[in-house]
């Protein structure tokens, strides 16, 4: 087991898991069991981005090399502020004579598993990007583990598209989970029109529940409420406990947690039913804030941490995507905006 | 609902829930549904006590010092580190003639909500405290809302010992709802000798698990055989994913964390068996940790964040010590320690 979650690459502290690691080796040399890729683009946590832009006022080129830094000092772009990440897509360079991951050389593949734990080495400075957008283009390396994730992209969908799909494929996958342990449940979404947010919307109807989607302002509920993927959609600040208990109205049995700011566990908790569940998958979600707030609500709720992985996620969420042609269209406009 | 979770009581910023405020308004006097507690006794969380006593190097002065600075600046013991707070018993002084607690003034009470939303004011400087230990004797008032829990002390344990079995109480009472979902169960509790785990250890047991303590000396491992509680006693240091596997063993159905420091993340998620749940009570957990490492290591593992309130669980951790002796005599001699 050693050498296939990555220990061999953790350069310090020792001991740890690459994900727990401060920097890790990402030299392009692989072991036996691991699969270099050539990489072609990051696509950056939500949460991650948004702690860039904001610290430096949006200014791009300030962004971007913030970006090289981390990568240079961490061997990984793992943002030491919000703890988070993102994934990468590329072609197979060469596959380790004793890798499980199934994939040759030449394949076009996205990571599945968190850049926090991914070696990478960036060649290129980062010039074809501007610093303004999560998605990066971007030349260099990444090592896989053998016990990790990797999808090979579809062909019917753009590589940005599959990407995006990729980086939240496990909240749908896992509200479908918990959504077919109720019968008969309402399930309320925060930040239904963002891109973890319509996909949890998407599988929660399919598996049968009324949905709601809340939204930070009127645009987005226009763009929510023209794909009908919510019975109902509302607008509340996520981190307003109180307006968005009220917006929902009747509480919910199921609120997934999709909106990537600090502050939204305890109208999350306000909004669920005695013995319904919380679903949270924002990287900003805070622990301690989350615990002691359902504690000090009286509060008789389950609240999950969003576990990127379920088996099957990644085909789970492509498919929702080719049956519900709103959400594919909810991603396109997305990523035409970013 | 508005007055009744404290809102009239934040400071700032303005329309947050007492918990997550920065400050809140201390002042003794109470409104229609509230109930004002004399404070006899505070027992500060284990992670709060520990942050402030590595930062002091020890030092109780200047730990005492920085309990009355916390309280002072925020009208809470709130510790801005850990975010964690801890609990407190006193006697009920004044109940408005709208509280929904049914307690009367004379009681004895131990608050089961968190310190981190609990308005205090503390009288005497904390003048009968060393610095020394969680259990901090003060003299001042605290404010219960219409939505909170209080527990009157039962008669036949010492008040500190009913603090100290409240402080952790959602613990046992999780515990045994998660283990009675699954059949023939192996339940690891990670730090099996602590306040937590103790109670979650046995309640795991009475629920039909066999049940693995895993602790970080020979010492701990000593006093958790002798209580005769857990099936297996391993040492392992919890910060150390492949160590706390290893003493595993056979992957654990439910892995319960009960250490307070951070970084036991990992090796949870690598001691659970696919399918299985982890619940995390330790304030030190980090989210994303979590969320990414489950990611990273492809852990199919339902991850639960330890809700500290479950009807009934102050009741059921005090039927719990009364049925296992053993479990008392662990708590008993902890707080001599302390």
């Amino acid at each position: 087991m050693t050498s296939s979650v990555g220990l061999d690459r953790v350069l310090e502290p020792a001991g740890v898991l690459p994900q727990a690691a401060w920097r890790l080796d990402a030299s392009p040399e692989i072991s036996e069991d691991e699969v270099r890729v050539r990489v072609e683009r990051l696509n950056l946590d939500a949460a991650s981005y948004r702690q860039l832009s904001e610290k430096h006022g949006g200014d791009g080129a300030a962004i971007r090399a913030e970006v090289l830094e981390i990568v240079g000092a961490r061997g990984k772009m793992h943002n030491p502020v919000t703890g988070s990440g993102g994934m990468l897509i590329g072609v197979v360079e060469e596959v380790g004579p004793r890798s499980p991951l199934g994939v040759q050389p030449g394949d076009r593949v996205a990571t599945l598993v968190s850049l926090t734990l991914t070696p990478l080495r960036i060649t290129d400075g980062l010039r074809d990007w501007d610093g303004r957008g999560e998605q990066v283009p971007a030349a260099g390396t990444a090592i896989l583990f053998g016990r990790s994730i990797v999808g090979v992209l579809p062909a019917d969908l753009a590589p940005e598209l599959a990407l995006a799909v990729y980086d939240v494929c496990g909240a749908p996958a896992l509200t479908d989970r918990v959504v077919r342990g109720y019968d008969r449940p309402a399930v309320a979404v925060l930040g239904g029109a963002g891109k973890s947010g319509s996909l949890a919307l998407a599988a929660a109807r399919l598996a049968g529940a009324r949905t709601i989607g809340v939204v930070r302002d009127e645009g987005e509920a226009v763009a929510l409420r023209a794909a009908g993927i919510a019975d109902v959609v509302v607008v509340a600040d996520a981190r307003n406990p109180v307006e968005v208990a009220a917006a929902v109205g009747e509480p919910a049995t199921v609120t997934v947690v999709c909106v990537d700011v600090p502050g939204c566990e305890h109208g999350a908790i306000l909004a669920t039913a005695p013995g319904g569940t919380v679903i949270f998958f924002s990287m900003a979600t805070s622990f301690p804030a989350a615990a002691l707030g359902a504690e000090g609500l009286a509060a008789d709720v389950t609240m999950l941490i969003g576990n990127g992985y379920v088996p099957g996620h990644a085909e789970f969420a492509v498919g929702l995507l080719r049956r519900v042609p709103a959400v594919r269209s909810l991603f396109e406009a997305r990523l035409a905006r970013d």
